[in-house]
């Protein structure tokens, strides 16, 4: 790991408004976010963020996304506990992608996996899950949630 | 590396019809695509993918995306032969996300750098380019071209 590889948490918090600059939101103000694991690079899942949650990520060190199912600002983990902690924010060469290096807290899927990408071609023909449940979802959400 | 997340190419060329009736494709008809090097973990860009990029990708064994820019398939590498060859190709729990494993030849990014996500926070408040730029971008591209 080089330097330039290396944050402050310090620097992200202050650094909301140089991001918002960056970011090339589309026409619903919302921008892909790609959630990465940071010490073992596995992607754990992509949610999209509007400019509140670029900003509560910033500035609080946990990741927060929009929701567009319930049309608003989502802590991730505030109902499951499986929380994301901001190690890094980057923002790609066009604006129009970021990339958040987290720390996650138990699994990142409302499925109870530890990513949300399980489903790949395996018998040449279909679909195979080819992560297993690690949590019981029962467990994660209390009755009424839709799992976050 | 369990058995599980290992892939046969010749299983993926065999399972598009399984993956375009898992894939959950947006009001214009795409679905965000994010291309993780396949060894390093590195993510390297997203882009979008239309159904005959998922299908051209899966069956000829190279990532094929859908440039919006200029409203056609988009075979990565096609100007500037940084392709990347498929190594597996999985879709997320909801089907609005796919994520493909790839062995990048060359760079990612049309800006020469290995990867798209190269500004981040470094002093406190503006973004720093953290990755350098490993190719000059004039020997990349002919003239005329738009970076692909």
């Amino acid at each position: 790991m080089s330097d330039q590889d290396s944050n402050d948490p310090k620097a992200l918090a202050g650094a909301s408004k140089a991001m918002l600059a960056a970011i090339a939101f589309n026409s619903d103000g919302l921008v892909p976010a790609i959630a990465q694991q940071a010490d073992s690079g596995e992607v754990l899942m992509l949610a999209w963020m509007n400019r509140e949650a670029v900003e509560e990520t910033l500035e609080t060190g946990y990741a927060h996304y929009y929701s567009r199912s319930r049309a608003s600002l989502w802590r991730k983990g505030e109902s499951s506990g499986q929380t994301q902690a901001l190690l890094d924010f980057r923002v790609d060469c066009d604006g129009d992608t970021v990339l958040l290096l987290v720390n996650q807290k138990g699994v990142a899927c409302h499925t109870g996996r530890h990513n949300c990408f399980f489903r790949a071609p395996r018998d040449g023909k279909d679909l195979t899950e080819i992560h297993p449940v690690l949590v019981d979802t029962a467990k994660l959400y209390g009755k009424g949630s839709d799992g976050s």
